[in-house]
C-alpha cells in the first residue's frame, strides 16, 4: 500500500511562517514523521509540495495510474477557492482527506470555507501536525475493514 | 487521565436512524470501542448523550470541577445554531474536539457551518465512528508532549 | 390506530395569549376536540405539550416504537431554528403534519421560513384550530388509501 | 353557497406531468371528486384553469360580484413571483385558500416563499390532493360558524 | 398630438379595491378627467387597460406605429417583476412616465424598486390621481419646448 | 398661502454641473420660475440651499412655527443616507414632496434608494427642472380640494 | 421531424429595436432561414412568436401531443423570471434548446441569470441569428445518434 | 411589589468565566446586591437561574400569575437566537427589561443582534452587573409614576 | 466632576415630534431635571444640542480638554450611519454612554444597528426619558468605585 | 485559416471522469473531430490544454501574434473564478467562444456562474462535445459574412 | 501653481487620537511639511481641515472658481459615506488624489470601501503621512507632463 | 539596497492592451523608469513579470533569503481572488506595496476588493505607471527614517 501526501502553496514556509499560527516544526519533519510511521505499518507515503495550482491537479490526476490508495491533502489556501482543484478530486477514484494545521474556523472568515470538502472523505483541522498522522491511521483503519 | 464523550441530540438514535449517512454502529458500540480503547491506555472514557441543549451546558461546567482532561464532543445538530453552548465552551478550560461521523460538507448547506468550532481545540468530520478514536489518540498523543 | 399530537413552545398559553392572533380556545380545548374526533374513527389521540426543544425530540424518538401512526406536530416557534428537532423527525419512520394555528406568512419575517417542513409531509396554516383536525383527517384519509 | 376552484399554469397537466411529485390522478378526476363532495354538503364548486396569469386575475376579480364565497387556489409557479395576483388576492373581499399537492419546502430553493400567502387566509401544502379537499372542508365548517 | 394612458393589472378595481390606500375614485373616473383635460389642450388622450402582461406589452408596441407622443403608464404590480415590458418600453422611441397613485416607498418593500423605472423618462409617485394630470401636463410642457 | 422650495448638497452648482445629467439652467433660474408661478395663483415660494445637512434639518423644523403649508424638497445626495432628515420630516406636520430632475433609477445603483420617501407624501423624479413646477401645482390642487 | 422555433415577448420587434444590441434582421428573416435550412435536411420547422407568458405555456404543452421532435425557443425577458415556463418545459419530453441572440452576461446584470436553463437542454447566447440555426442543427446531429 | 430576576444560560459560571470579560464578582454576589437592594425599597427581589431554553420559558409563564410586577432578564446567548423566548416574553403582559453585562456591540459580530429586544420594555448593556441595579431602579420608578 | 449631555438631531423638537413615541416632555424638561439630579450629588452637568454632525464631533474633541469626566449622549439618527462622530467618541478618552428614548429594536429595521455602540462604554434604550438619569447615576457610581 | 482550440484543468480526463456527466469520448477524440472537420473547410485547427491558468494565459497571448482568428475555449472550472483569465480574453483582439460539455446551469450552483462570459463573443453549453464543432462551425460561418 | 490639502473629520486630532494607528505627528506638521515642499517646486500648497461635512463641500465648489490645479483630500470617516462629497468632487474639474493614512484595508470592515474612490483619480493609503507627500509629487509629475 | 518589481497576470500586455484604460508605455518602459531612477540613488531595482500565480508565490519566497529590502507588487487580477498569494506576502517580513495603475474603484465591482491589501504596508492605485516610481520612493524615504 502506497499514501500520497501532498500540501499546497506557503507550506513549503512550515516552521518559517507566523510561527504562533502554524508551529515550529517544517515540512520536511512532518514528513519525516509520516514516512517513519507508515514504515512501522509496511505503508509506503510518497510526499510532494508545490505552489502551483496545476501542479496539485497534474498530481492528483498522476495518482489515479499508480498503486496510491489514499491521498493526505493540505491544500492551502487553495482550499478556499479552487473550483479547478474540486474537479480533480471528484474526477479520480482514491480517497482523500483534507487536512489543516490550524483551526481554520477560529481565523478569517474567509478561511471557514472549504471549497473541496465536499468531494472529499472527511477533514481534519486545528489539531497541529499531529492532523497528517490521523489521516495516515485512517487509512490503515480503512485497510483493515472498516470505513 | 480522565476523557468526556458527550454526544447531542439524536445521537441516541445512532444505528437505527437513516443508516446510509451514519452507518449501523449503534451509539452504545461506539462507547464501548472508546472505553476499550482508552484503557488500553490506562484512560478512563466516561460517556454522556442528552436531547437537551441544557444538559449539554450543565455537563460541560460540571466537567471543569473534575479531573477530566479533554472531552470528544458531538454536538449532532446544535452545531450549527447554539451560542449558549458556544459560551459554555468558551467559559471552560478542558480542550473540546468536536466530531462529525458524516462529512457535514457534503451535506444540506445548514450544515456546513459550525458556530462552535471557533472555541475548540479542532474538529474532525466524515471519517465514521472512527473519529471518536482519533480525538481520543489526539487527547493522548498531547498528553506525551506535543501537537 | 393511535395518533399523537405534539404542541411546543407557549402553546400551553393558548387562548390566555395574544387572542388578536390566536384566538381564545385554550390548548385543552383543542385537544378534547381532537380526541372526541378520533374516537368517531375510532382512532386514539395522545396530547402531549412542551416549552423544552429536548422534550419533544424525546417524545418524537419514543413514538418510533410505539404503535403511533401520525403526528400532529405544532412546534411554535421552534419551527424556525430548530436543526435539532428536524434531524429527530427525519431519524423516525411516521409520518409528521406540521400545524400553525396563525398564517405564519402575514407575521414577522422570522416567521415566513420552517427549517422542519422540508422533512414533514406537508403543511396547514392559518386555518386556525381547524387546522389539527384537517391534519387528523388526512391521517384517516391515508389510512383509508390514498396519499 | 358556491365554492370557486382556481388552477394555475401546468395544472392542467397533472397526471401527465412529473407522476414521482405530483402523483397519476388529473385535474379533472380533483375537479370531479371536489364537485361530488361538495354535493354532498350542498355547495356548489366550479372549477377553472388557465396558464394566463391575466386569465386568473380576471377571474379573481369576477367572483367578487357572484354568490361566490371562497375560493380554493392552487397558483402554480406564479406563487413565487406574481404581485400582480397578490394584488388581486387583496383587492376582493372573498377568502381565498391557497393549496399546494407537493411540499414546496423539500424541493427547489425559488419554491419555498410564496408571495401570495401573507393575503391569503392559509395554505396547505405536501397533502396531496387530498389537500383541495381539505380546503372546501375549511369553508363548510367556516359556514358553521367558527375560525 | 396623442397620448396614451395605459393601466395595468387590478387598475380596473380602482375605487373598489383598498380605498385607504388609493382613494374612491374609479378607473373611468380618472381616464374622464384627462380625456377632459388633454380636450382644452387640444390633445387626444386614449385609454386602455389590462390584466394581461401580454396585453400591455402588445399596447406599447402598437403605439408605436401611430401617431402618439407620450404614454402615460401605472404598471401596476408589473411595475416590479416584469423585464418583458421593460423592454418593449425600451424597444420603442416613445417617451413613457411612469405614474403611481400611492406612495410605493412607504409601503410593502416588494413594492420599493420598479424594474422599469430605469427604461421610462421619470416617475410620479403618491400623488394620488392627480399624478395622472401632472404626466400629461410634462408632454404638453415638452411640446412647448424644454425638458 | 406659502411654500418652501428646500435644495440640498451641490443644487448650487446645477447648471455648471455635469450639463448632460442636470441641464444648463441655474438653481436661480429654477428658483426664479417657481417664484413667478406661485404668484400667479397667489402663493409665495420661499427658496433656501444648502449643503450642510444640519442646516436642512434645522430649516425643516423652523418651517413647522411658519404659515407654509406645503415644501418641495430635492435632498440632493442625502436622499440615499440620512435618517437625521427623514426624522426631521416626520416630526413635522407640513407635507413634504421630494423632487429628482434627472432619473435616479437609471444612475448609479446607490442613487435608486431614498431614505427620506417613505415619510414624504410622494416623489417626482426624471422631469427635469419642471418636476418643481409639478410639486407646486400638487400643493396649488390640494388647497382647492383633495386627491 | 418536425422542431417548434418558439420566440418570446419583444421579438417581434427584431430588427426594429435596438439594432446595436440586436441586428437588424427581422424575426420574419430569422424564421425563413431557418424553414429553409431545415428543407435541405427534410425537417419542418414550424414557427411562433407571442408576448403572452401564458400562450408560451400553451404551446409548449400542445408540442407534447405532436410529432415535435425539439424545441428552439428565445424566451426573451421571461427567461430570467418565469417559473411557469420552467415548469412548462419540464413538463413535457421534448428537449429545449435555449437561445439568445445577444451575449445576455455582458449586458444587465438581471439578464445575467435563466430560470429555465437548468431544464432546458443546453444553451447557446452571444452568437446572433446564427444561434437559431446552431440549435436546428443540434437537433439534426442528434437524429444521426450522439449527444 | 414583587420583581423577578432571570439569568440565562452559562450566568451560572460568572466570576469563573472569562473575567475580561465579565468581571469578577459571581451571580450570588450580584443576586445578593439586588435583593439587599431591593429591600431598601420594600420590593422583593426573587432570583433564578438556568441553562435549559425551556425552564426560562416556564419561568416567564409562571410569574404571569403571581404578584410579580417586573422582570429583569440577561438570556444569555439565547438572546441572539431563541424566538421561543421571545413569544414567552410576548405572551405574558410583565414588562421585561434586557440586561447585559457586557457591551455585546463591541464583541463578536452574533452578538450585536437581540432577537427578544423588539419585545422588551427596554435594554441596557455594557455597564457591567450595575446594569441590574439600573433595571431594579427603573421599576422602582414606575411605581412611582412615570414612563 | 462635571458631566456633559449631548443630544443629536431632531432631539430639539423632543414633546412636540410623535409624543406616541417619544413622550410629552420637552428636551428642557428633560436638561433641567439632570442638572437638578446632578447637583444632589454635587456634580454639574452640561446640556448641548445639535442637528449639525460637525457640532456634535467639534464638542466631543473640546470635552476632552475640559474636567468633564463622562458623556450621556443620545446621537438621534446620526446613531445607524456616523463614522465620523464614532470616530470622534474613539479619539478621546473620556467614557460615553449612549441613550436612546425609545426602544430602537421595535422600530423601522434601520434603527436596529448603532454604528457608534462599540466604542461606548455601553448603552441604555427603550426606558423613556429616564434613561438618561440611569446613564448619569452610572457615572455616579464608578465614581465610587468600580463596575 | 486557423483556429484555436483551449482547453482548461481536468479536461485531459475526459472520458476517463465521471461519464454520467461528461460522456465517454477522450479530449483526443473531440480534437480529432474539430482538425477533421477543419480540414474540409481549409480550416487549421490548433489544440491544447493544460491544467495550469497561467499556460491559458500565455497561449492566449501567444495567439494574438498569429494567424489564429478564432478560439474555441473550455475554460474548465476557472470560468468560475479566474478574472486573471478574463482580463488576458480582453487584451487580445481575436473572438473566444466560450464552450463548456455540461449544462451548467443544472449542476452545483457555483457553476451557474461565469466571470469569462461577458468578455467572450457568446457561449454553447449543455450540448455535450458537439458544442465544439459548433463553435468551429460558427467562425466558419461569421468569415463567410457575418451574423 | 497651487495645491490645496483638504482634511476631514478627527484630522485635527492627529497626533493626540490613538498613536498605534495614526503615529504621533500632528496635522499642522503634515501641513507644514507639505507647504514646504510645495515651496521647492514653487507650488503654494493651502491647507483646510473641519469636521463638518457640508464646510467640506462648500470648499471643493469654491475650488473651482480659483487657480487651484490639484486636490490631496483626506476625507477621514466621510470616505465610506458621503454622496454628498461624492457629487461634489463629481462636480468640479479639478483632479482630486484620495489619501489615507493607515491601510483602510487591514481595519474595520466599514474602513475597506471608499464611496469616493470612484470619482478621484486615484488614491494612496496605508503609506503614512508621507501619502500626502506622495500626492503633491503627483501633481507636480503631471504638470510636467503626464501619467 | 535591493527592491524586487513584482509583476502579475496581463501586465505583459501593458501598452498592447486595452491603452484606453493603461496607457502606451509598455512594461519595459516602465521597468527601465524604475531601474533609472533607483540607480540614482544606489538602489538596485530587480524585476520579473509571470501570468502564474505559483511563479508569483515562489518569487515572494525566494526574495526573503536575498537582500531584497522592498517589494512593489502589480499583482493583476490576483489582487481580487488570491488567497494563496496572500498568504506567501503574510509568510514573510520583507515589506510589500501593492500597486495598481488603473483606478479599480471606477471600474467594475469585482476589482474594487482586494485580497492583498490588508497584508501589505499600503496601496497606490489609478496615478498610471508612475505610482511605481511612488511607491519605490517610498521605500528610499523610510530608508532615511520615517514611517
Amino acid at each position: 500500500m502506497k499514501i500520497l501526501c501532498l500540501n499546497g502553496p506557503n507550506l513549503n514556509r512550515l516552521g518559517k511562517r507566523e510561527p504562533a499560527i502554524y508551529g515550529s516544526e517544517t515540512l520536511e519533519d512532518v514528513q519525516q514523521t509520516l514516512i517513519t510511521y507508515g514504515e512501522q505499518s509496511n505503508v509506503q507515503v510518497e510526499c510532494k509540495q508545490s505552489n502551483h495550482e496545476g501542479d496539485l491537479i497534474d498530481w492528483l490526476h498522476l495518482a489515479e495510474d499508480t498503486e496510491i490508495k489514499g491521498i493526505i491533502f493540505n491544500p492551502g489556501a487553495y482550499t478556499h477557492t479552487s473550483y479547478a482543484i474540486r474537479d480533480a478530486i471528484a474526477s479520480i477514484s482514491i480517497p482523500v482527506i483534507e487536512v489543516h494545521i490550524s483551526n481554520i474556523h477560529s481565523r478569517e472568515s474567509f478561511r471557514h470555507q472549504s471549497v473541496l470538502a465536499a468531494v472529499c472523505v472527511g477533514q481534519i483541522c486545528g489539531l497541529g501536525t499531529f492532523g497528517y498522522t490521523l489521516a495516515l491511521e485512517t487509512f490503515l483503519h480503512r485497510r483493515k475493514g472498516e470505513s
